[in-house]
């Protein structure tokens, strides 16, 4: 363990932020580094200048297409960590106290997913480790124009998805309780292979999309498996993330193949209703639990319950949209539990209704938050019934 | 904060193992859990026994779809802890003080990369808490039959990759220095987008496949752009997880595209004879650094130098294999840092050599570690010229 004499000397500076994570899966390494590296590394700020630690063999890259102000060496580091105390070198602990002695940082602050392995043993070694309450980049919120080109990017391969799903549905023909498309029984799982192929022609990979029929759409996160039925509502989320920029998009469409009863043509229209007003209401200043409740009452005014059944959930049982951006779900929520919305913020609008028996429906848009008209960034149309 | 009347109840009980991730990323979660769940969840164990808690959206399909021996509901939990103390509930902490509390717990020990938040926030009550050195669990080490089969898919998916690229490449022809597939400019991202639709067949996700050729493959992360170059080393590593059960694949063949100079042919066969020896080496009880090590020495005995030239690091310039499961990096390292290889581990075994003007090749295949000839779980052909 490092002892350079202790005492008092980490108490004079500031605290900085720091990161230890790879960049492929934090969304806040990627937004400070601006370079997806697949392993964990260190980044910290020193008075307002962005810096990163990186070995050897990645070092180059990372200079050349990162937006760090600064990359230092690993090695160099644990080098002159070896020099200063001699024997093992724990990395990178005793690195970022070396770093905080020579540039006269106090302590770190951290988001709430740092490692506690390296915050346990940066607190062991005398460094104040503060977890920040919220955001580690409350500026990640407020999108620019180049972040918000991406997020349509990213709507636009979601987009792509939906006219293959409609295609498929268009071509199939029903069979008894079952879709026949080229002779073949269609599946989740084709049209679900379908939505990721188009994706990847878009240069978008799209993880795992939802493409659920019947009761299977009242678990939000069941992502639907087996043969797709006529004259049953079928969510389709497609949330693909664009392999170049690290951004996603997300929309989600309901369809049905077949005749539609009275009962889903309700539900849908409820829905449909709903989040167009709701796409409209997202102006800077509003309250998000007030847009939530509104959707609430709006349901409830059509004679759509929220609650539990027999224990299960039923009604709109989720948040009406969540930020989106290098994350899938990032800040902020728009939820009983949120605050009032921000310019910049780009955010999904997603009412839903669940009702076992009946099935589910969602429609899926996103917008940016501006003081006026909201800016639409997601466009494809709302053709659900498919003959 | 919660608050028990304080005192010593910690102390009498259990250290037990504590998560608190999603499943979608996390590989411990998946593993301990045995379902994919897209939000961070709780999951601990108490005297062996596997206990999830999960919200009311989740309840019903981590009870019938996941490996856990109990599922909670976190809503009564949180209503337990409301009627104990009153106020204000922190998620999950305060509920993980109640637990340990009711069941004789007395700390949780979490891995290395559990959120620091939950961590301090355990420690402010009252709780102890410990960073375990190494693996939460050491028997992910270890793979069952079934574990084993799921990797043999996930690189059934990656061979499916190898021969959509050698036909793309033998489709191709040679003008000047570009190739020309059905008339088009040949690059890398064409053959990643083949190989990810591909593995989507496969029911595979490829994420990020390397199709790196010439200097770009001197750099192991540079994923490869643009056009590829006739007469020049291609590598292609493909790393696809499969879907259904979240275990990966990793494979890497390396290619040329055209006529190889002696120094390339060289330079492949070097590296081929390397793989196709170290693969038979990997058997309980050898040293793993010494089998990287005689790998290094096989090199420099037929000429390849592993060091720094100018600052750039060339030659043997990563390990030579890593654990592969629900993570594409897990334990255990084939590297100078090592221990003795075990029985049921999972290993990839990939040398290469990089070497900035001629290019870079590497070739990886799968072992499985037992007593005698270790078990390959890839299967695909070796031919590295096409014409």
């Amino acid at each position: 363990m490092l002892d350079f004499g202790g005492g008092g000397w980490f108490g004079s500076g500031m605290m900085e932020r720091l990161l230890y994570a790879d960049s492929e899966n934090s969304g806040d390494q990627l937004y400070f580094s601006g370079v997806a590296v697949p392993d964990p590394f260190v980044c910290f700020e020193i008075r307002g200048r962005r810096i990163g630690i990186l070995n050897r063999l990645e070092i180059a890259r990372v200079r050349k297409r990162g937006g760090l102000d600064e990359v230092w060496s690993m090695e160099e580091w644990v080098k002159k960590v070896r020099e200063a105390k001699g024997g093992k070198v724990k990395y990178p602990e005793d690195v970022l106290v070396l770093v905080a002695r020579e540039y006269g940082i106090s302590g770190y602050r951290v988001a709430e997913d740092f490692p506690a392995g390296v915050a346990f043993g940066l607190r062991e070694r005398g460094m104040a480790v503060e977890v920040v309450n919220g955001l580690l980049f409350p500026e990640r919120e407020r999108k620019t124009d180049v972040e918000a080109k991406a997020i349509r990017a990213g709507n636009g391969a979601a987009a792509a998805g939906f006219r293959v799903v409609e295609k498929l549905l268009r071509e199939s023909r029903i069979e008894g309780n079952r879709l026949l498309h080229n002779g073949r029984v269609l599946t989740a799982e084709t049209v679900q292979r379908a939505i990721g192929e188009v994706c990847l022609e878009k240069g978008a990979v799209a993880m795992s999309p939802i493409v659920a029929c019947g009761d299977q759409a009242c678990d939000p996160h069941n992502r639907g498996s087996g043969p797709l039925r006529p004259h049953q509502l079928i969510i389709v989320d497609i949330f693909p993330r664009v392999m170049k920029t690290g951004y996603h998009g997300d929309m989600t469409r309901t369809y049905l193949k077949g005749r539609p009863s009275e009962a889903q043509k309700g539900l849908y229209e409820t829905v449909f209703e709903a989040e167009q007003w709701a796409l409209g209401e997202h102006r800077s200043g509003k309250s998000a639990p007030a847009l939530y409740r509104r959707v609430v009452e709006m349901f409830e005014a059509a004679g759509y319950e929220t609650g539990l059944d027999n224990g299960t959930p039923v009604g709109f049982i989720h948040g009406l949209g969540h930020g989106l951006g290098l994350d899938v779900h990032e800040a902020p929520r728009v939820s009983p539990a949120g605050g009032k919305l921000k310019k910049g913020q780009v955010i999904t609008v997603e009412p839903g209704l669940y009702y076992p028996g009946l099935g589910g429906v969602r429609v899926e848009d996103v917008v940016r938050v501006g003081t006026g008209e909201p800016e639409l960034l997601s466009r494809h149309g709302y053709r659900w019934r498919i003959r």
